[in-house]
């Protein structure tokens, strides 16, 4: 493979030690025949909000199809050493790694499906030595994708349809976290880039012009943007805040003549400093006063969704939006809780036997089973709420659903009817069966997953929370198993 | 190259789309000759503290030696297009981009190294397309394993010498962000991490005993805890905080029985939920009536220094510290504000001539000239204050420096005595003349600095402010320079 495709690519080693520990320990138990299911999803949504947007399956299905040890890592495990300076680990066991074959079930949530808190975003099934080597590789990627994905809906929504673009890279958290972001942001919302490989690698559109150390290399503001108009003249935005953004604008306009002359377009000016509400209303008025009524006003400069919001209020006459650190690292919450929770377990080919870890909230403890969400929309096609049922014991046509965090909370359902099940079936014993669609599809997926939301979900102060309830026989099995734990079981 | 070694790398590609339209009008303008200076630096201290922990130079390295672009980079270049739907770039500057040969001196300040703002802790002066070329992959290296060796420094000193353990992978920000994250926290102070390719990779010690799942994929804690013993003797840490954590260290004591039969320790327990300083004491006294006063308390769950410090005031009966998100991720300011600006430029061969960005503050404005920073010493070799000064223009023996926000605030030095010099040449006209330390050099150089640098400046809550100055000749012509700017120039 090329860089180009390794860079932001997870490998079987990117992994915390004890997933490999447990391995060993599963293996040297004979537990090799033992299954489980694992379900990995978030608890809250970020940022305060009323939902999240699902990001980050692709990279999952390229770390499990690319899923090896090689001879160099085995021999790295070898070197490992436990409390007595001997090896942790034994060769026969480091030879099975070399052999490690995937050959779990995988369901997964398509990216840029809007989905809630509890709801899993994958879950997967098989030997519980496989299923445990993925948890920590799989969280990382779906946490950062899915987090940045919501963050620019977020953004999205603030800027009211107007063009967003990400241009975090050179704050973002290292290389894949510039490019990952990059990708996630576009699932989101955003409709490109300044992030040339994610250009490259995703498809993502991409833009740019110039700095403000174009205009320093030159003596004079005026001389740097003829100059740029000159080199680039199908490329005609100008970064007019160098040193003074009023003056800057009317240099861009002298620019933009030169660039009418020679049968090009004044795309924008760009303003990256300074009070944005009102320069870019005195940037609008020279624009149009020089008949550059069709030059768009970008904006960038530490935006996140509530400046953006407030740059609105103020009826700011900015047409493009550049959001950089704010969004590619997901500033006021770098990172989305997500667990990946052991929730039933078997013998091979044997009767599963839900599992479940009890906290000291009810809300808070894992639920078991094997999950699967389904969707219900209304009428109008919004969607109404979502209902988390066990496989194993599917819902008739008449169900209820409770309230995880309020069991006196019930709401009816009738059967399928209007439903959308979440999960879809990703691998099959190992092996790919789904068709990922391209990104793009995944974009617009996002986007008219969130236009079937309520906007009172999606507003940003006390989001109306969505309706996501636990199937009645899931919650009271669920109630049983915590009962039981606590010592207080009927059964 | 295997997977191993790229991931975690930059491309030539990582890079801003304006860096390549940048260098395409440089091109066609004719100033390929043109010379330029760049620095690399902050603003102020992350996290609200009094001292940054530099970090990342050698992936910096990594970049600049591996630095090109391929036949695959140009081609995907050559698609991309302008206002008017006709490509943006020619095909002579793509060839010219195949040939891409990087001529630049670097300088750089060496990892581990305590920096503070305005320092630059890289210098580029070369051909102006290409230090362009490099501005946003630079950035997004050192900002953020910067951001994160300053974090962990940070935690490791609320630990007050405890072993701090970094395991944030599950929640770092993609593949990158998490093995970045590992090392950068291992040169801020961490003793290791859970990250297997991290400790594959770049050396640093890995650890790592089991999880929830393990004691809930068994029917029974203490089954799951003896299981465990037998498995794998020399790892003898055991979570204990499953269901019930009194419990569970009782659990672990039972363990530890038949670890000793078996001639093996009962390592430690780890607590990751609760109320930390009151279940470590209680643990700690259950673990020493049981006579082991040897076993280790670990604990985790969204630990920061903040926490680490609060649970020592508690008394909290801990040895080991796990941190994960909230330093993987430095939570509480997920980015570096670092810059990039250009700060003189020349045509090749002649005098360099001073360049400035002027903005309201007079604080913020960049700096002109080519930088250095000498770093002095009081003569128990505490750090007393660095001077930055302009290489073009060496200080006497007698120099006085100013304080870039308060022009009647100056201290006086004397020449180079009991001074190091903080930036070192790094490439030479492109060729690499540095050698790059051992990953734990580097962690040792970050501690020693520590160690130099007066507690006042370490402490988190309103740390007393490092002495950084400007030689006076560069104050006196920066100043100048902005008078002129502003059309108040007297020359």
């Amino acid at each position: 493979m090329t860089p180009v495709e390794r860079t932001g690519s997870a490998s079987a080693m990117l992994t915390d030690l004890y997933q490999v520990t447990m391995a060993f320990a599963y293996w040297k138990a004979g537990m090799l025949n033992t299954e489980a299911c694992f379900h990995l999803y978030f608890r809250s949504n970020p940022f305060g909000g009323g939902f999240t947007v699902a990001c980050g399956l692709e990279q999952a299905i390229e770390y499990l199809k690319g899923l090896s040890f090689s001879e160099r890592d085995t021999e790295y495990l070898a070197t490992l050493t436990g409390s007595d300076d001997k090896p942790l680990f034994g060769a026969e066991f480091l030879a099975w790694l070399r052999r490690f074959d995937f050959t779990c079930d995988v369901l997964g949530v398509p990216e840029g499906t809007v989905a809630f808190p509890n709801e899993p975003l994958l879950r997967v099934t098989g030997p519980i030595a496989q299923c445990q080597l993925l948890e920590t590789t799989l969280l990382n990627i779906i946490n950062f994708q899915t987090l940045v994905a919501t963050k620019a809906a977020r953004v999205c929504r603030a800027a009211e349809g107007d063009p967003v673009i990400e241009f975090g890279l050179r704050r973002a958290q290292g290389p894949d976290g510039g490019l990952s972001a990059s990708r996630a942001a576009y699932v989101g919302g955003c409709v490109g880039t300044s992030n040339v490989l994610a250009g490259q690698r995703f498809g993502i559109p991409v833009g740019g012009t110039h700095a403000h150390s174009w205009v320093m290399a030159f003596d004079d503001e005026l001389d740097s943007f003829l100059a740029y108009a000159e080199a680039m003249p199908n490329n005609g935005v100008f970064l007019v805040d160098t040193y003074d953004t009023v003056q800057g604008v009317r240099n861009a306009i002298r620019a933009g003549e030169r660039l009418r002359e020679l049968g090009h377009a004044l795309v924008g000016v760009r303003i990256d400093s300074g009070d944005l509400a009102w320069l870019s209303k005195r940037a609008r008025e020279l624009l149009d006063a020089a008949g550059f009524t069709e030059t768009k006003i970008y904006a960038s400069n530490e935006l996140d969704e509530y400046l953006i919001e407030s740059l609105k209020d103020q009826g700011a006459r900015i047409d493009v939006w550049g959001v950089g650190t704010k969004l590619a690292t997901a500033y006021d919450q770098p990172a989305l809780g997500g667990v990946y929770k052991l929730s039933a377990i078997r013998e091979a080919g044997g009767v599963w036997d839900p599992r479940l870890k009890v906290t000291e909230h009810m809300a808070k403890a894992t639920t078991p089973g094997l999950l699967r969400v389904r969707r219900y929309s209304d009428a109008d096609g919004m969607f109404a709420g979502d209902m988390i049922y066990d496989e194993l014991h599917p819902p008739g046509d008449e169900c209820v659903m409770v309230d995880p965090a309020d069991a006196t909370r019930r709401t009816g359902y009738c059967g399928t009817r209007g439903a959308e099940e979440l999960l879809v079936p990703v691998f099959a014993a190992g092996d790919l069966v789904y068709e990922m669609p391209p990104l793009a599809a995944s974009r617009e997926r996002a986007l008219t997953q969130l236009a079937h939301l309520d906007p009172s979900h999606r507003r940003f102060l006390n989001p109306h929370v969505y309706k996501v309830g636990l199937e009645l026989g899931l919650h009271e099995r669920k109630t049983a198993l915590i009962l039981e734990a606590r010592g207080l079981g009927t059964r």
